[in-house]
């Protein structure tokens, strides 16, 4: 391994606030591309010089971490008004695979593609009392167009409910008309004043967001969750994150819904869970607000659509960065990775031949053509300006799942290096069937980066009966399987109490619990007959997964 | 043909604005997929009854025909903020085959997609002071979010130049930064006064836009020219629109950059040209205002980076539909129809036998999935609540290309009968080999509806000398070749000079003419002494092509 950590002076700092680290890396590593495009070694020029690793462990801070890998894999820029970011190429690829995965999928359920407006009139906006109160502490208004005021203040989208219904309204006449399957690709805003992090609290974020319409309560239900299970599909069979699907409490249901299926990952680093992507069947209220109804064609007078909402978010990636990132920068997952193999050509040094040179670049395009006819993404780098222990810094940085590295012993062996990311093993292969191996490496790349995730998750999941494990367990890093009335005061309660900072880490602010969800699958142990909150006198209804979150 | 006009009664009717138009329309058309879904006989209830056809013919008022297609074909939904509108499955399926082709185009040409916040700071925005001399009397300002001011008010990006360079300056050190190729599909808004047309000029627009710095100049010329080929092939390969391929003259080159390259349509109905996507050469003017610079490898100094931007909107759509439109509707281009075909059976009435009918739907299944083998995109309307005459002008209407017939007489036969939506053409196929005369009709029809354009196009392009001949020829709706000084004060001239209405349609505003481009393809003939502006002292520099235009 050639990763050589020149942050080791940095390794002690200590540093008080996230903010303050957010702030000193603002300044800091809006240079970072320069060390990304420039060896490490013999750079005369007088522009400041930073480190092309990650100075600081995962363990340590992870929010300052979390910072270098983002700005230092090409993923994230950041930009002159707080809470945007910009998503590069490296970042906005696994969102490119992600749409691409999905749109294929829900074309498959009948979804069709739209596009509706960035805007929303107040009106409209506010026809749905608790929607609206949810979301207008964030909505960003415009008042003024050139040099002119508007008449009416116009909102921007956080979310497209009210955006979208009264033409739903207008399109459903009949049964007929029903059911209606639209999503769109699109961007939203909510102005957060909580502090903003890449990927995980944006005031612009995209996502896509599905808003379908249905003659009847149970095909609505079972669309909910035949998406959940799309979303569950994104987090496992892409990502390699493990999710656990469920329903969410009262409390933290989606504003004016029926009720919100989620999956949750766990993030091992913290221990915080993290909600995945939700879908919302928001039963007849919009319809009603919106009168969005058609004529029993039983005879039984005017019925009201049922309808929902799902959406997933680039948030995703913030997952991705946060569960499978380590100390040594960004890990992909081979799936959504924009290089899955990349080839560097070793062992040329100032007494290699010319020939022997030129024997080794071929055969290292020739692996590469070779690969990439087999469909693996993978791309050679040649650049002779950088040293090879450089391009394994970089491209381990960036989280490519697998380095091929060649040299002139490998070419008289006929073999190649291949070094995996996410664990550090080295293996030897023959060229001979190379690209076969390679797909199956990469197949078993991913469960492997799953399975570990998911086995810290399952190590890190209790049933708690008692409330003084429950606290312990919490600050442990533990999710938490424990009996819950479901009532919005006890959750309240429960927050409140097991709210304190971690102890292990300083930067983190003083969070309490909350519901993940309440798991689809329930424990198979018998409902206890008190609730996991001491002081609530109301029986238990179901186990609920507690933990930290994001 | 089946497609019978309902609105005969209203054929004779004068509107005497176009505003009123639309009004009007705007009232009764939201209701219009109530005749959409609804068959035309037998309605019982009290629900307004509109007209499923097109009620009034593209020559007599376009405008009015335009929005009756929109809405009609269901691709446009009105929405009640003034310049915004719904692009529903139906017209944003077409923006998803543009996105589709042209992404994969220029990834082969080594752009990479990105996503850069949909906010400017004011002082991003105003740096390079031609460029918001253009946008800033449209550009929409965020100066409030929940129920706080905003300290200083944001933006909403017209276009991204000024939301990019200042990271292109942080990520351009070194020579070996360059080339930089990135690329965005998103939204921009430019909230323009004039009166808003549905795809054509609306207050958000979705497009793409690209983003590119070279070392040098002729790289960025070179790309500028091939990104121009990729927007003429989306005409001509996708659309079946010709399009002439030019420069811009200064008048109306892209604020702030070089040179603008173009492709321009020619619209027959009322002969005007329409601007179809640019590509810019910006030269140095941005990478000196946000130092987009490094060191002259060769050591000559600092050197500023050479930029092109070009974008392609969902204009695009807009023109697809005044070009091919007709007076039954929509006309699709095979190659971006949603539905390639449509299969209806035809010929049951009450006295067919129940084992008849199901061997008619058998067959129109069987030769569906035959079609779908090929990739043909086909579809079956089997729906019995509505009649086959329904079906055709409901079909013809949203443009579908091919109609498939079956009925008891082509089973019998073992054929169909295809009619063809742009020519009305009937003809009989044998349903051996079906999907492969079928594919080669598709191609056929594209070719067709893109030479019937060229023609008239061709027959209404003019060589013209004489300023006399300029105007007359325009009011035939003629798109002219003139001997041109390109002076910006010129141009305004020959507008003004030719500015009033035009005699045959008194909804157009009185309009002038403009140069369209600069024909990169020059006429044979040698260049007059005398620029086709009477009063022009400066000799021509180039044949320009002027018109009316969108």
């Amino acid at each position: 391994m050639a990763l050589v950590n020149n942050g080791d002076d940095t390794l002690g700092m200590k540093i008080t606030s996230q903010k303050n680290a957010m702030r000193k890396l603002e300044n800091n590593l809006s240079k970072s591309h320069i060390s990304n495009s420039t060896p490490m070694k013999g750079r005369g020029d007088t522009k400041k010089q930073t480190k092309l690793g990650i100075e600081i462990s995962k363990d340590e801070n992870y929010s300052e971490w979390y910072v270098q890998v983002i700005t230092k894999a090409e993923m994230i820029e950041y930009y002159d008004i707080s809470g945007c970011y910009v998503l590069r190429p490296w970042s906005y690829a696994i969102w490119e695979f992600i749409q691409e995965w999905f749109d294929e999928e829900i074309k498959k359920l009948g979804v069709k593609n739209c596009y509706f407006p960035l805007f929303v009139s107040q009106s409209a906006l506010e026809k749905e009392k608790t929607h609206i109160s949810d979301f207008a502490p964030e909505v960003a208004w415009i008042t003024r167009a050139g040099q002119s005021d508007l008449a009416e203040a116009i909102a921007i989208r956080p979310t497209s409910e009210t955006v979208m219904y009264p033409s739903y309204a207008k399109w459903v006449q009949s049964h007929r008309d029903l059911p209606i399957k639209l999503n769109q690709w699109c961007n939203v805003v909510r102005w957060e004043f909580k502090h903003p992090t890449p990927f995980l609290r944006t005031r612009e974020f995209l996502w896509q967001e599905g808003h379908t319409a249905f003659q009847s309560k149970d095909e609505a239900e079972d669309e909910v969750f035949k998406i959940l299970d799309l979303y569950a599909q994104i987090y496992i069979d892409l990502l390699a994150i493990p999710v656990i699907k469920g329903r969410k409490t009262e409390k933290e249901n989606f504003a004016g819904g029926d009720f919100t299926a989620t999956v949750e990952a766990y993030v091992p680093v913290n221990g915080r869970g993290i909600q995945g992507a939700t879908s919302h069947h928001l039963g007849q209220n919009f319809s009603k607000m919106f009168n969005i109804s058609f004529e029993d064609p039983n005879g039984g007078g005017k019925i009201y659509a049922w309808q929902n909402s799902w959406g997933i978010s680039t948030r995703t990636i913030g997952a991705l960065v946060m569960i499978h990132g380590d100390n040594c920068g960004l890990v992909l997952p081979p799936r959504v990775a924009t290089i899955q193999m990349i080839i560097v050509p070793v062992g040329i040094n100032a007494q290699t031949k010319d020939e022997q040179k030129t024997a080794l670049i071929e055969k290292a395009k020739e692996i590469n053509n070779k690969l990439m006819d087999a469909s693996i993404r993978a791309e050679l780098d040649i650049r002779d300006h950088i040293s090879p222990g450089w391009k394994f810094n970089h491209w381990e940085l960036k989280g490519v799942p697998v380095r091929i590295e060649i040299g002139p012993k490998d070419l008289a062996n006929n073999q190649v290096t291949c070094v995996i990311r996410y664990s550090g093993e080295k293996r030897t292969i023959p060229i001979d069937g190379l690209a076969s191996k390679c797909k199956d490496m990469l197949e078993e790349i991913h469960y492997s980066m799953y399975n570990r995730i998911l086995e810290v998750r399952e190590s890190h999941t209790k049933i708690v009966l008692e409330w003084n494990d429950f606290r312990s367990f919490l600050d442990q890093k533990f999710i938490l399987l424990s009996p819950f009335c479901g009532r919005i005061e006890c959750e309240d309660e429960i927050k409140k109490e097991s709210m304190r900072g971690e102890e292990n880490d300083p930067q983190a602010p003083a969070m309490g619990a909350k519901t993940l969800c309440i798991p689809l699958e329930q424990p198979e142990i018998p409902l206890p007959t008190n609730c996991i909150n001491k002081n609530c006198p109301e029986k238990p209804q179901f186990f609920a997964l507690f933990g930290r979150s994001y």
